[in-house]
């Protein structure tokens, strides 16, 4: 069976390198054929972010949501999240990512808001019914020149994660009958 | 194979509310025979916490780092977890709590502070290395009178994102391949 | 001489209860003609809030940081500021806010998100340069009966902050000049 | 009129470098002879923290709480304030720095937790009732060549917004008559 894999770039300008240091970390993180990707660049919907009701809006924000893994990348702005990737995320009910595995990915100038991914934007995506698989990920400009090596070692973290969740997970499954 | 499960409890008065939602919560997620627990109560340990080196801290510290499940329960002192549970995971090196699957729990009088575990104690768990299986669990003692039903939904939540976890972890096991 | 006092409301719909709540606060918060208020409903530049560069959205963003005093009013969003209000405060550069004295402001249902105005807006507005005179204000839905009230007392607790920090201010003059 | 000013020091090593970084601001921030100041090392008081009730912690509390200006300052741990702090801000009751201006300070290794002052500590002392009058200051080792430097700096900027806080404290001031 085909993991269904998305990309959700936050960066109000199209085609931008936080879109570009995603999608190298899901080709780290996944075996080549065991998934789908489809990449959703929230600048090329600006016009229709703020639009209630949107057929178009509401087509994406579900595909996200029946997606089995999400990247949702941003660059940083203000220390946190654009407003941007945050209106799209605003347009989902309570509970609207439940089950979805959510990566956080902040790429910055420097280290300064290193903190971020995992103490702003994890929390929002959790609040959404998303499960995050460990630290969310912060790429700064000055590790760009080693980009593959940094990338390939976050994957790693996240892959070594995900196994031992499986172990946790294995042992609750029986569980799911009343005691 | 047995899962090694722990509850570190945070507050400086033991035997408390929290550590028996704690337990609960271990009961309604874990099938019986399946998982071996402990207990640690902070509050039974007060004088050593700030003690360095001390043997007997580093095995406790120890012990919970090998667990494969950890939930940290605190009663929400000033919104947030105690001083107590601080000074515990403070003992840590950095990425002290690699590859532990962690549930953040606090109790609290009312939901004013019900953010308090997703915001704040699912961070630091993440800092440490450690990984949340979704939203931290808050219980108000407004909810005591039907603690059971309130600990069953939380536990029937965490073994749904346990499961979905599982199922992206499976796809990424023949990536650890270098490409 | 008259303070330069803006409303900031972040609500995607326009004229919102969240900027009534605003508004009253800033009338409880001043003495009638020691001030002028100006209100930015964002809900009226959506259609420009990405756009770049834009002179409207420009000189918007420059009569806030000029301001004396801003009430930075929300609904709750997912817990926490909506991505309208972040996509207005993304326009600025870094220091944006330097010197605007800054109250964050959030409406909710219920109690539940009562720690988003000081975990997650306050924050976000000191990063820009702000200063924060004491907690963010939340007020649930489940108080409008008593609107008058509640926004009276934070008000009250507004205007005590400010007149200890001009206690400590007084003391401070001198010591603008090097030691 | 003397201000009554004091650090609190939350480093379980006492007489640490954090101590002289809060030392040295206040010694920015206010002209000689405007202020007394008092340093509590909390490290000198491990064996009492936790104790409940306790004569001395108490009137160490009150002696806090009953200051004009307050500079918390922490090393950073687990990206955050450390157990120790908390544990001497968990024997308020809510709202129990009231009325205290308290400057939040971090030092840290390097960048990477840079955004801890601002988005963990103050958030906390405002819950506690404190007002921050701006950013918290974070510290990292690399700058220590040239901290009279740094410090001048974030004693300048707090001045600034003092100055700027006490232009708004005046004309509130007349406001405390009710409309």
């Amino acid at each position: 069976m085909s993991l269904k894999v998305m990309v959700v770039v936050g960066n109000p300008k199209p085609a931008s390198r936080t879109r570009k240091v995603a999608e190298l970390l899901v080709s780290h993180l996944l075996s080549p054929g065991s998934f789908e990707l489809e990449v959703l660049d929230l600048a090329d919907h600006v016009d229709e972010i703020f639009a209630w009701p949107s057929e178009k809006m509401s087509a994406l924000n579900a595909k996200v949501a029946e997606s089995d893994l999400v990247v949702f990348a941003s660059p940083t702005y203000k220390a946190t999240y654009t407003g941007l990737l945050k209106a799209f995320l605003d347009r989902y009910p309570a509970n609207g990512l439940a089950g979805v595995t959510a990566i956080p990915l902040h790429t910055g100038a420097d280290f300064t808001h290193a903190m971020g991914p995992t103490f702003t934007l994890s929390p929002l995506l959790v609040e959404l019914g998303a499960m995050v698989p460990g630290r969310g990920f912060y790429l700064p400009l000055s590790q760009m020149d080693r980009l593959d090596e940094v990338v390939a070692a976050a994957a790693a973290e996240y892959r070594g994660n995900l196994a031992r969740l499986a172990t946790v997970a294995a042992a609750t499954t029986d569980a799911s009958v009343p005691a």
